[in-house]
């Protein structure tokens, strides 16, 4: 049994008396005890050592106590077991040498065994699980088929991912067999972190918002569905699409425990396209927590009014900057913490 | 008087036998008659020699008789009108060596003369509208306040505009000042070439969907709706924000003529959040001119319906990207020429 439960009780919409909160990329990135590993391990070394991973996870517990911990891993782990190479270059981002364009490229992508090529996150799992020591619960991630998508074809971050978006309406069956490759993957590779023991996962799909309503249907929401009906009998799942407040309404009617929304939208908003039923994930503006502390703690308790304490997990609308001051990360977590209605 | 009124007309809100279409940065990129002089003169020299400005504005109207010219410029002429460098970067973009990060770097930025600074555009719309003989009318543009000063925040382009959003959060008296120069070039510029002869003028804010909503209203919308003020008894406005879909509303009590949007949100969507009124423009995803002809033709007609004949401007949802086919542009254009009810 998990002691602090406030976050499993928030994806079961039970009453709490406040929200659970965690940040998406606290694992990492702002912290110097993170900083310090970095200097001595690359990326896919933090990644691939069961150790340094769970201690990577466990960092910002120890310094904040949020009530949520998500493993240090990336999304991009899955295109690289599926032999397609992965780079991570400082300074950069992500780098695919050999971007998949065509049939032939799609014909090189295989749907490979979870458990030999990516064992090493499952062992990070339990030596992570061991460390928490029940305290809180344990999130895995994974990216939507889309977004992983994005980078297999675009080779690299983009501002548009147009080359991603001319293989799907260039050549869409080519494009639909890579998704179903990366859908596939996917569903193994949950199932099996929901065995070695997360309490939760959760599916972002960073690049879902440069799809029209109908091209997203199309293209990432079809099978970040079809991993939600393979998951949700296991574990609980959160799903995420940054800048995809128009497929909220549809998204709500799906066996998704929660939902993830960006800052670009109203709390009430967000209860509105969701039906107000569903729990919600979010959604301060990471760059917000570059306000003082007290300007922080008010903005956070707005939020908490704005969504309501239940069905609700406090959190960020991405990923926490490199560049955030411990102090202001300090008072977002606080803020919650103290919050009464 | 313009011969081919049916952009003016649908800025009314009058009826049409069928909508008028353009494709925002139509003068350029994707031209084979546009890279000739491009290879021969570098970006600000085009920018800044009228009788190139002038041509690069109508090449598009020659080819493929688009129902409006937008003048060849760029939004960044005015920080660079404003004593601050801007450089065009092959390759790269827009650099702006001495990015403004503090109060002594908005003391430096000036408000200029525009007549003096920026008269070589009134020279090109003078010129434009010797060779435009009437047929169409043409568009003027600025970039909205908050997109400049992203720009002349960040230094360059980016996925976030981190330091620009920090420069607001943690310094917003000195932003705010920032933002006002901005905006008081923008007004007496847009003034300026309502003179010298343009037909309406358009304010991209191309960066307003980094903000949440109630960050757009302060940092961005604000300031917009102050040059709307100054403008519209003079000439018709466009206003256009990227990625602000949640802002609609609000736009749409303005005394804006049009509003733009982007692919994000549906046509239904779109008219029910501005509610119903006032005429849109928008909002072909960019990469679905990527689609085969037949397929875009297709894509168009259903677009046209959904949105209505009527207060509607066909365009794209952005910027046209560099790589569509000649043929795919002219689908795009024929499929609003040939459109019936």
């Amino acid at each position: 049994m998990i002691k602090n439960d406030l976050f499993l009780k928030a994806l079961k919409g039970e009453t709490v008396e406040r929200p659970p909160v965690w940040m998406m990329r606290q694992a990492g990135r702002f912290l110097p005890e993170f900083r310090a590993l970095r200097e001595k391990y690359d990326f896919f070394t933090r990644c691939r050592t069961p150790e340094l991973a769970s201690e990577i996870t466990v960092q910002p517990i120890r310094r904040f106590g949020m009530d949520a911990a998500i493993l240090f891993s990336d999304i991009l782990v899955i295109p690289q077991a599926m032999n397609i190479e992965v780079q991570m270059k400082p300074n950069f981002g992500p780098y695919l040498p050999t971007p998949i364009r065509d049939q032939q490229g799609v014909d090189t992508v295989i749907v490979p065994d979870v458990e030999t090529e990516l064992g090493y996150v499952m062992q990070a799992i339990k030596a992570t699980k061991e460390k928490l020591n029940d305290e809180v619960p344990l999130i895995g991630f994974a990216g939507s088929p889309w977004t992983v998508f994005c980078y297999a074809v675009q080779g690299q971050g983009s501002k548009t991912f147009d080359k991603a978006k001319e293989f799907c309406f260039t050549n869409p069956l080519a494009a639909h067999e890579l998704l179903q490759k990366f859908t596939d993957t996917t569903i193994a590779y949950l199932k099996a972190k929901a065995i070695a023991g997360v309490d939760a996962v959760m599916i972002f799909d960073s690049w879902g918002g440069m799809l029209s309503p109908v091209d997203y249907q199309e293209f990432s929401w079809k099978y970040i569905n079809q991993i939600i009906e393979a998951l949700y009998e296991d574990v609980p799942v959160i799903a995420f699409g940054k800048g995809c407040w128009f497929a909220l309404q549809e998204m709500a009617t799906s066996n998704a425990s929660a939902l993830g929304v960006d800052w670009t939208i109203t709390p009430e908003n967000a209860r509105y396209l969701s039906g107000g039923n569903i729990t919600l994930q979010g959604n301060f503006d990471p760059s917000r927590l570059l306000s003082p502390p007290a300007e922080i703690k008010k903005m956070v308790k707005q939020m908490i009014d704005a969504f309501g304490k239940d069905k609700y997990i406090v959190n960020l609308g991405h990923g926490i900057l490199p560049n955030i001051p411990l102090d202001n990360a300090k008072a977002f977590i606080d803020a919650v913490k103290e919050y009464k209605n």
